[in-house]
């Protein structure tokens, strides 16, 4: 029987590799064997943490597919966003909680959208609508990834739905979901021990706004502890990143979790301007942001706006 | 509270208007009372013996909304297929079972679509999932557009999936699928009753075809009675519609039920090389084409590739 790949973006999130993992599962539970679960790209610290802590195995890396590869997407519906080769490949089912960007088939497939905060909720979905109950590790890495997605419920995408399904899967984790949150969160922002490039790589997109190609990543911190030591470094290579990609703005969310507060670092030639779509003055070339936890609903939307102006 | 409208594509056949009647009584008992049914166009008479037969009240037509009105879209996802101004609005779920076809939106919303032979049986998982049985008259018209769309479960559109939930919808209903089906395309086939325009809308779509606009409608008749007498009409009538349209080829298939047999009618400026497409050989202006039943998996793929070369 062909292989099919259960495959999460570029730059993989836990939401994007629990939720194949998860998926994969389900489907072997309910009699499709052929369906493996793979990155498009090399796990970040905080999924590493999380499939260890349930010992669960990290997936095979294939950052890209041959033409007529059967494929699913979780966790995304854009081909810029998605493996090389997926826009040549035959996409069979798209699990994913994002906004929907002009993707195209050749054929009528299964597509799940829905508008919660974490693709895993949907996969826990799946299991209850078929009346299973997912493996204590299987629930626990679908927690993991709700908690990740919402910033343990903070954030503006988190719904009652993430919510009730959270709780259902932390009875069977075995987990209390803020302590979990918290240690994962953790693991995942130790800054001593990572470099420039990745924090800027942990969770980085590209957007059109406008005439404009910006870049916008997000690095979540608990705490900012050890955060100034490598302000400059990561500042140089905010810059190299920005050249290099060809993006008018480079944009990072320094998301500290502990306290609700995002420092948006901002490169380009302009970078006031980025201060104005939040209404507000650029300090030391950054953008203070309280209570900004959410890239897609608290800072693509007001810059997509101002530069669409 | 705003007015969410409920809406299938234009020209709307059974599954359309069903779909949509079904998922409001839905949301309804859900607990979503802004949601109204409504239609892209006059339903047709198939959809209207349906209608009568369960008692249910007929939409009221829509052909077009206002930028902004919240829409929930039912048996297509395309915005060319959709009532005038859906690309202005806002999208707040999608059901189909139609390939994708590249819509956006801007936010997060609700989008299911399964590879099925009809939207109703995706609405009537819904039903399901909810442990909600429907009422006699909404479980008649989810069966009768399930019958609809796969021709009495003739259709190589038809899935395991639409035969199973069809019988459980029978037996709430109270009817035989298949003497129903025969009452139901009987109903919306009487020949002496139509006029040669009415046959070419019933079920009528464009499609880009490598270059080329092409138009494809489908009449589907119990038996061929009385037929070569709206021939010379019909003809005629195809090649004002062809020219009103601007495409390159227009193909009626009439298809009669009762002998599984398309007769494909096309106008255009070397018909012979859609005949080509399907390997055989125009005759009298017609491609013979026994055993087809569906537009979507039989007639309008060859085409495509053959075009596209």
């Amino acid at each position: 029987m062909d292989k099919i790949y259960i495959v999460g973006h570029k730059n993989p999130d836990t939401d994007s590799v629990c939720s194949a993992i998860a998926l994969a599962r389900f489907k072997e539970l309910t009699g499709a064997e052929n369906c493996v679960a793979v990155t498009a790209g090399k796990i970040n610290k905080e999924t590493e943490f999380v499939l260890n802590y349930y010992g669960v195995q990290v997936p095979e890396v294939l950052e890209s597919v041959e033409a007529k590869q059967k494929l699913i997407l979780v966790d995304h519906n854009e081909y810029g966003q998605a493996v090389g080769g997926a826009d040549q490949a035959q996409l069979v089912q798209v699990v994913d909680h994002h906004k929907v960007g002009g993707f195209q088939t050749a054929e009528p497939l299964y597509v799940r959208i829905e508008p919660v905060g974490s693709t895993c909720s949907i996969v826990a979905q799946y299991y209850k609508e078929k009346g299973l109950v997912p493996e204590k590790a299987i629930a626990g890495i679908l927690l993991a990834a709700i908690l990740s997605d919402t910033v343990i419920f903070k954030s503006p995408t988190c719904t009652e739905l993430d919510k009730v399904i959270a709780a259902e899967l932390a009875a069977i984790a075995g987990v209390d979901p803020k302590t979990f949150g918290i240690d994962m969160f953790k693991a995942g922002s130790n800054i001593a021990e990572r470099t420039p490039q990745s924090m800027i790589e942990e969770d980085f997109k590209a957007f059109t706004m406008g005439s404009h190609k910006v870049g916008v990543g997000q690095v979540s911190l608990m705490g900012m502890d050890g955060f100034e030591d490598v302000r400059a470094n990561l500042n140089k290579e905010l810059e190299n990143y920005r050249n290099s990609q060809g993006l008018r703005y480079i944009c990072l969310m320094v998301t500290d979790i502990l306290s609700d507060y995002t420092e948006l670092i901002v490169k380009g030639d302009n970078p006031e301007e980025v201060a104005k779509a939040f209404g507000k003055e650029l300090v030391n070339g950054s953008v203070e942001l309280p209570g900004v936890l959410s890239r897609k609903k608290q800072v693509v939307p007001p810059m997509t706006t101002y530069f669409s102006a």
